[in-house]
């Protein structure tokens, strides 16, 4: 294994370079004699991590939180993104003295399986080929993310967790987390999350695929080959997306039928509405920093997650030796995860015999709120945090 | 103004064709002399209206119901398609004994100015260049598209409409016409829609927009010069859109997760779930019967539309003439114009002191709800219309 602390800045052109070279990052490298063991029945080997950390690990490795990110975060949870420039994804939620404390708490964010921002996916150096993997790359599920991860833990010296925490696709990583590594697992915080996509979930992912897929620019996924990009289509998969991450009451709320800059109607295809305007930059944005392929692989591996089908299709048995406090949040306008997916989870948990608090917050801000200024989602995670660190016997802040 | 009767079929490959030469349809064409004039500001002439009727018009003039179609809809309401050589789309709702009963009303169904069936729109011939329309074509609006009935209704000598019934888009254009032209309307249900858009309802439509401009054979919207047309583009957004007119409950109860001829995931990006399939063949189906850029103008139109906006923000002002009697209708599971909408328009209606009647009908089936098996509306419908036809001094069927 061979580690590396690369620090440089990169220009934004050169973002799917990140996919092998990540800035600002850590890496841990799996060699030929380590293969990630896939739920396809294939090994990946040799394949490499990248992870940040923020805080630092106490004497009895016991405060380590592990951050999951969602479909199109990466590692850079509470600091400069290297590609955009902009701050951390959870930079609200991740740092000194917020509520998870990293002047407490050893944060360690990495990168998922598939993606593109330095662990190994679709956008990396194949070692057989020496190209791009494209779609030769293996289709990964949460539970490889997860496997991953507890690889990456154990070269880290970390046996138990104190905390995993995510939101969206992050807390389906939590949920199989404390399905997968029962005992490693101190506690546990699910966010606007559920065990399986609806058909409805799968169908907007869907869309976005074939949207990529139908790009010309995207020729069979070998795109990469030859320096292209399937930009235009990515960014219609992004913005259609994007609409799921928001409540019509948000929508409402933030552009309404407002014209873009004028009082009246162009008669054109021009944006005229300010949410057209809106959409487009989301879409033109993503384009700059995620790869499409690997788009195509993580929505995969989201519909693909069927917690409670590991075990019978009785979830509770997911959680049957679980020690893990949980802690599951769910928000009243998120449609894409509505709260019936968390109170699902509740109920196995309960049945399970597991420890499990739950909140349900009021919020017109939909799926996107777990990721926004939400002053009591900041409370509960640091209450809970808290409570759970006085049985861990980590210090109280001082 | 020539009139043909066209009655021969033709392939589907033709499809596009039926913009200028509509098959199975009647037609009126309106010369220099008779210019539609539009919202944008210009004149459409000359221009033709491609329509079907059912029933026979008594000899009072006092039977006639239009029939407004919706987005994707067409004037073959209740018989034969020429293209898809499937059956008319509200074949439930309108035939003879059905609660449109063309054994007692006169109906008529007109393809929409922008659409693609025989009406002119954007795939149609422009006299000045000979060549199709393309974006040269006058971006229109549900008022415009009512504009042009009320002459199709002049051409046919048809002074009062007994009722104007439509669902969606074709909700709109009743709401419309109700507004406009109060003293022709004797009746009105519109059906599972709104006077106006909401951020979220256009943000789905720009992103089907988007899919289509994205594909390189658009072209700038010129792909009928040369034979092309950006199949891939219309497809996605067709995709996209489906998933708005089902509700999540019917997606569930219709797919779940289940898994396309095979038990277990194929750990691929084929079609697995059944869902998958379902959407990439509504995608498909529909190119072959609709044109890129209707779809664009027919989006923009039902974006742009604001009844309360044309009467000072106050929605009551559109109808404070009418002495129409109006039914309306939404669905429990319509996210897309849900019962909120609806709701507001009877409350607008009421403070007008118009007559209106309201049902909320309880079913899982979302937004096309009004296109299906749905006793209950089948039963509100015949007896709303049942109602009216007294008053209007309409014979009881014998």
């Amino acid at each position: 294994m061979v580690e590396a602390n690369l620090t440089s800045p990169r220009e934004a052109a050169d973002a799917l370079r990140e996919a092998d070279h990540p800035h600002d990052s850590l890496l841990v490298h799996f060699g030929p004699d380590k293969p990630l063991k896939l739920d396809a029945g294939v090994e990946l080997a040799p394949f490499q991590i990248a992870y940040k950390t923020y805080g630092v690990l106490n004497a009895e490795r016991s405060n380590a939180v592990l951050v999951c990110h969602a479909l199109t975060g990466d590692q850079h949870v509470a600091s400069l993104h290297p590609v955009t420039q902009k701050s951390g994804w959870w930079e609200t939620m991740v740092g000194p003295g917020k509520p998870i404390d990293t002047e407490r708490y050893f944060v360690i964010c990495p990168n998922v399986v598939g993606a593109c921002m330095g662990t190994t996916g679709p956008a990396s150096i194949s070692p057989k080929t020496g190209k791009p993997w494209g779609l030769e790359f293996p289709v990964i599920t949460i539970r490889d993310m997860v496997r991953a991860q507890a690889m990456l833990l154990d070269h880290l010296g970390i046996g138990t967790l104190f905390s995993v925490a995510g939101g969206s696709m992050g807390g389906m990583q939590v949920l199989q987390w404390a399905a997968s590594y029962p005992n490693r697992v101190f506690s546990a915080l699910p966010i606007a999350c559920a065990t399986r996509h609806s058909a409805q979930n799968i169908a907007f992912h869907e869309v976005g695929r074939q949207a990529i897929m139908a790009d010309p620019e995207w020729r069979g996924g070998r795109y990469l080959l030859d320096g292209g990009n399937p930009r235009r289509g990515l960014a219609v998969a992004r913005m259609g997306a994007h609409i799921t991450y928001l409540s019509d009451a948000a929508l409402h709320r933030k552009f309404g039928r407002k014209f873009q800059d004028r009082e009246n109607p162009t008669f054109s295809f021009d944006a005229d509405f300010e949410v057209e305007s809106y959409l487009r930059h989301q879409g033109i944005s993503f384009v700059e920093r995620f790869d499409a392929n690997s788009y195509l692989y993580l929505t995969r591996a989201m519909d693909y997650f069927d917690l409670a089908a590991d075990y019978d299709g009785v979830l509770a048995n997911a959680f049957k030796s679980a020690q893990t406090r949980f802690c599951l949040i769910s928000f009243t306008s998120d449609w894409l995860f509505p709260t019936v997916e968390s109170r699902a989870i509740v109920h196995a948990l309960n049945a399970a015999g597991a420890r499990v608090s739950f909140a349900e917050i009021v919020t017109d801000k939909g799926h996107d709120a777990f990721l926004l200024d939400e002053p009591e989602l900041f409370a509960i995670v640091r209450g809970f945090l808290d409570g759970a660190g006085k049985v861990r016997g980590l210090a109280a802040k001082s």
